[in-house]
């Protein structure tokens, strides 16, 4: 293997798919959002990403079986649409930029052949001071100021580091349009409460308002 | 996206241009001295260059809009022939050398195809003691000597590095002919000063007087 | 050379042969074990692999002879199957995944074309008391289980680094089975103890008891 | 240029070349050792190579005028054969092991192309304590034995790190034949005594013995 390389493990058929990418960074906030809207959209898996520029470790499960780092792919139906949710439990080793462009350019390409013309990235981004607050930054002035509108603050003037904003910003020069979430989170470790934030913006953003303290319980990231 | 690319957003008919390129590095003297220089000139965005092997963080404008690192080129129309100007908000990982040799090589085959034979790359050189000097070197001997009698001091025995250096090099190598204009700058912090040096200096030499303090209110870089 | 390449110095007729790894690493338990296991069985060297991203250094003999850092490729006869044993002085740097999984993949597109199904890799890992315990991951949960009643403990929600780890899961991945041993041991220097018990229980599950004394003093490795 | 070049400036005929390298290192011994060959020789420029992994600075000279980083190949008439000396200014970065071994290889294929089917590679190695000598790896026991005899000791189990040990180990594997001369030094500072050393040892096995004092002065390395 020296190329990322997909395998499908089934062909769903989708509708109009909207791309939700989250992945591990600044308090892991967009892997936990990513974990949260698995769990509430029943999502199902159905195609995995793995890479010769992952960490060179591999993991072991509770039963002893090792397996290779690798990004999963989900599918789960909305009202209209489906949902294609991506996430992994680990990203690039940070220097190794042209594999970060591999890797989100291949993401894009995939999702891009699945029907989406539309996409979210969702990652975290440092505080000094605890605030729930989700940034959006996005591929236009419409878009931004449309997520603006719904109770995010313009990420303004920032940088998103890794794959969090390269698949937007790549997605951007493909012609697809999208959106990045950022939830505010005071420290490097998991930040379950920014996850929830994130992940409760989108649920309103795709016209599911999820009730505070509920879902708390329901879910176990 | 493995490889650098261009995008080239219109094509301009350019008479004998100059090629000069100004980016970050030491004071980021050759970056404030293009961007006065596309000031000055009222140059036009025409291309732009992508590559990999750029930092992996994507930049978010101040309405929310993300976009890839990327190096600008402008052109400008002197009295007899044009510019074209190239600056950039980053360069390749200093490790990376492979990375900037293939940049350098891509920018110097997009001028070479818009008939540039000369160019001028611009940087800082670090001292200790604070003096407005501006240092040459050049593709041979007799442009060195040509550019010293205009008030340059030979870079004697030194080293330049990054981009600033290997594309007047590597343009050497292609028969091009060049100089490097060095600012002398004492400190790693954005210093308007010695951009402006250079700025003054290249100007001169294109055989621009400016005339001092007035363009300091002009310019806000 | 800018590709691993694969010496070989013989070709054995090999009978179902099994595949035993042991690289440097934790304790440099999997080479210890690996060349007690040589040692042992009277393997035959048969092949060697050279990798473009091995350390930069070449090793010197105490004839004072040049050779570039390699992997050997060993075979021995069992009862009714052979083994081959790999072994080396390096790994590829830490930070080169890319290059571990080139090395991994053609060690195994190797022993595959040999006839090999079944794989052994042999590797450290850290603990902080001293106790002479074997741990155990799998291709799968079948062999997990198997090897565990043979004395192993499951190596559970553990991570494997470098070669180890890799070149059993990118086994699993081409539908081959195969079994990592991992000797706990508590330092970064050489252990000789933890390399004996993952031998001997190597040994064990090949059908073959080690009597304890003995073999320590037989064995100079 | 995505890869090393080679630059021919002429095309001299060379009768059974010797080839000798050296580069700088502990001590700059190696780089040293080769200027004192070169002036010695009165040898003559004919090659030179260029690479994208050498350092992305570009020098000046003490005219101005900038170059890029590179090996340069000079060769020299002896009484019945030809030199053909190596020397530069840098190497690949320490971290890039890849492009040693491409630019190691590229060496030999243009040395071999020339005839030549021997070589000595010269370097240095730290020790602790001043002492005038000069160590030998080989490709041979031979070899090996025949320098020893000459004056030499034996570097028995050492390592030799960078294109010192490379092209040796890599001109093995080609079925060439060499040998590496290291002398010892205490510093990482150039060490001119250690550099005359292995230049006094290399003349005297090519059959002229250096007379001690005369030629320090003559020449200035």
């Amino acid at each position: 293997m020296d190329k990322p390389y997909l395998r499908e493990l089934s062909k769903p058929s989708l509708e109009n798919p909207i791309f939700v990418q989250g992945l591990p960074g600044f308090g892991n906030v967009g892997r936990i959002a990513a974990h949260l809207l698995t769990k509430f959209s029943e999502a199902k898996p159905f195609a995995e990403l793995y890479s010769p520029s992952f960490p060179d470790y591999v993991s072991i499960s509770s039963k002893g079986i090792c397996h290779l780092p690798k990004y999963d792919f989900y599918y789960a139906a909305m009202e209209k649409s489906h949902l294609i949710i991506m996430t992994g439990e680990t990203q690039p080793s940070f220097d190794d930029v042209l594999a970060h462009y591999e890797v989100c350019s291949d993401i894009l390409s995939f999702v891009e052949k699945q029907g989406c013309r539309f996409l979210v990235t969702m990652g975290g981004v440092p505080i000094t001071e605890e605030k729930a607050q989700v940034y959006v930054a996005a591929t236009s002035p419409r878009l931004a100021a449309e997520f603006m509108e719904k109770g995010a603050v313009i990420y303004s003037k920032g940088r998103i580091v890794g794959g969090t904003g390269l698949t937007l910003a790549l997605a951007k020069e493909r012609g697809l349009e999208g959106v990045c979430f950022l939830g505010a989170t005071t420290g490097f470790k998991a930040d379950r409460g920014a996850g929830y934030q994130v992940f409760k913006f989108l649920m309103k953003t795709l016209g599911k308002e999820i009730k505070e303290g509920s879902q708390e319980k329901t879910f176990k990231p």
